[in-house]
């Protein structure tokens, strides 16, 4: 037993619901006799770095517990990414320098592929290096795109918000269309899976409600058949409603969007999807188009999470301690759909060296023959992750998200530089 | 008196709480036994002249009081704009030809100051031709500039709205600026009113918080000036939220987001201020920026609509028709401010004559002194505006809005064709 001190950080592009997985680690260390303090990285792994260890035991219980339906990262996040301890084994030992100096023997890991495979190479790092830590990672992603689990802990709110928006959105062009706007393009996050493009077709409640075309990263893009396919749905319904993924492509692998920056994973950044086929629909078809990005708002829409979300982001943080507690470690705690009808989940765990930088992509049978649209079997999966409302609670108009003191505790070790 | 039957038209862009107005309309109507049918204009004014006219007798109680929680226009609105009398007749006469054939005496016209306008027109159109039709405007836009009314039914949700997306969004950005992110932009809506951008202050809940910068239309736009506020935001906070109208505008007048379609008002049709601005912060200060347009989604967002608003927007449409029973013609009904705190409000009326094409920007003393920010006067107007929550009823993890059968009554008249 290395330390009774938890470490715990957020990693990556936040979620409506991260925090209530933070909530979720910190409410159950608290009533475990043998858990220790919970220090919070500040900034995520890079507040282990640089020793901007957050002390949660310094926070009120009411501010934890309001955690749980505010969202952002309450402690900041980075998307700062180790290195395989091969070619930079100066971080890992700083990581368990900072870990003994604080008698810190847990290692929570909230994030998506890229932390899981991190929260991994610690755990072998510690057992060879004479101190192990007990490194469990915990899953996030709005993405949706973690293997082994049945989901991510962030995609049912953003599918809730993406599906209510394109109901409401689609209400909206149908009042206008017959005199004015004729085509509304949404665009939402996805690099890579088309996850959160396919929830926005739990808005269909009848045929020839929107969305009446959904573009996918995981379906090569074709002008042509998009421009025709916008042509037959305004010709049926009178107006057309587009969701498109972020990481729609090419043929050759180009984004639709063309990426002019990367981010620290190497990851392009995108954004304009919607302005570029609204240029394509106005030159071809001379329609009259609106169109949204959504952005940020759709990751961080805590005031219409789904209920299901909150409470899964809550276990996968509560079960990561009390897993921790029992002995294990290199393990990511996940989701188990045991039953489909009626919807039922529990926890599970799986080996972190399985998640690792594995991305589980929309199957071709969710997707609808035509590679615009998704099929019965995808709404079924969909459709459990958004019931439920989760208000935050509102006072004046306004929702109430805490901001919590984040006071750091006095550094012991000298000042450290990341790469 | 000229008939019993009431025609009421939704016109231009819908809004989250129109029909909340138009549940007022015709619950009222249903109640005064003088008050015959209330028939709708399929498409808003186009209705009338094609006599093209919704019969909501044939709606049930139930589905008409869905209504007060259902976005968008759900009898289609349009942007169709009646010319004056003197060069346009023809239309005047055709639709007091429809009225007449339908028993129609009253006329409810629910918009924005082109519609004020129009309804004046056919009151003293219809006086003057031996047929005096009852005209009463309903006002609604969700850029608050109708004139003396207190507030515009929509723009209190639209407020609401954009108000919560940018705390939300401000603690998302907040997180991940250490390392990645650090500006965001936010485009919203409002041609050349900046109310919508200014309600985004109401996020603020101390000094530091997002939005930092908020970009009117009534302020011309400066980019050294904005860059310098963006460069000061960013050192100060380590972030910077910024709020832009789509209305903003250069010193020639001309729209940052360059006009490519106008519509049928003539107005351009705006959209792209957000990633022109974010074009021009990566040039002059190289910092990683995101952004997001919210378009029909701030608008149409009955899901956190104001409870305020809805109230007023209902309360506006009931008013119409006692209006109109007791006799009254020509005039709009109005929400009238009688205290401020606690916040009070009735309603009132004013002359159509005195509203119709008047454009109620922010007054300056609503914006601080950079041009960039709204003043403790501002608030106190906004903030009464957005209180309380309204949820539509969910079902199966979606809101549960309502689609009318918008019969059509059998048309008695030739046909027309309009201009």
């Amino acid at each position: 037993m290395s330390g009774s001190n938890i470490f715990y950080a957020q990693s990556g592009g936040v979620t409506a619901v991260i925090n209530a997985s933070a909530c979720g680690v910190i409410e159950t260390a608290r009533k475990i006799p043998t858990m220790g303090k919970v220090f919070v990285g500040k900034n995520g792994i890079l507040g282990a770095l640089t020793e901007r260890l957050i002390d949660t035991s310094k926070e009120s219980r009411r501010d934890i517990s309001m955690l749980k339906h505010t969202p952002g990262g309450a402690f900041g996040s980075c998307r700062y990414k180790l290195k395989a301890p091969e070619t930079n084994q100066r971080e890992y030992e700083r990581l368990l320098a900072v870990f003994k100096a604080h008698n810190i023997g847990y290692f929570f890991y909230n994030g998506g592929g890229d932390s899981q495979d991190t929260a991994n190479k610690v755990a072998i790092f510690s057992q060879r290096a004479g101190y192990p830590v007990q490194c469990i990672g915990i899953p996030k992603t709005v993405d949706n795109d973690l293997p082994l689990t049945d989901t991510c802990p962030g995609f049912g709110s953003v599918a809730k918000y993406v599906a209510v928006a394109t109901e409401e959105a689609g209400l909206d062009i149908a009042s206008m269309a017959a005199t004015s706007t004729k085509v509304f393009v949404l665009e939402v996050m996805g690099r890579h899976a088309g996850w959160i493009a396919a929830a926005s077709a739990l808005a269909q409640k009848t045929k020839g409600d929107p969305p009446h075309i959904i573009v996918f990263p995981e379906i090569v893009f074709d002008r042509a058949k998009f421009i025709a396919q916008v042509k037959k749905a305004v010709r049926s319904n009178g107006y057309c409603v587009v969701v498109a993924s972020e990481g729609a492509q090419w043929p050759d692998g180009r984004f639709l969007a063309e990426a002019d920056q990367k981010d620290a994973f190497g990851h392009a950044q995108l954004g304009g999807v919607a302005p570029r086929l609204v240029d394509m629909i106005k030159q071809d078809l001379g329609l009259k188009c609106h169109w949204a990005v959504s952005d940020y708002l759709q990751r961080a829409a805590r005031h219409i999470a789904s209920a299901v979300d909150v409470a899964q982001a809550y276990a996968v943080g509560e079960a990561a301690v009390k897993f921790a507690a029992a002995g294990d470690s290199g393990v990511m705690t996940t989701i188990e759909r045991y039953s489909v009808k009626p919807y039922r989940w529990r926890i599970g765990k799986v080996a972190l060296a399985k998640v690792a930088n594995v991305e589980k992509k929309m199957p071709r049978r969710f997707i609808s023959r035509s590679g615009f649209g998704v099929t019965a079997a995808a709404l079924e999966y969909l459709r459990p992750l958004i019931q439920g409302e989760d208000y935050p609670p509102f006072k004046a108009g306004m929702p109430q998200y805490v901001r919590l003191k984040n006071l750091l505790i006095e550094p012991r070790l000298p000042a450290f530089e990341p790469e």
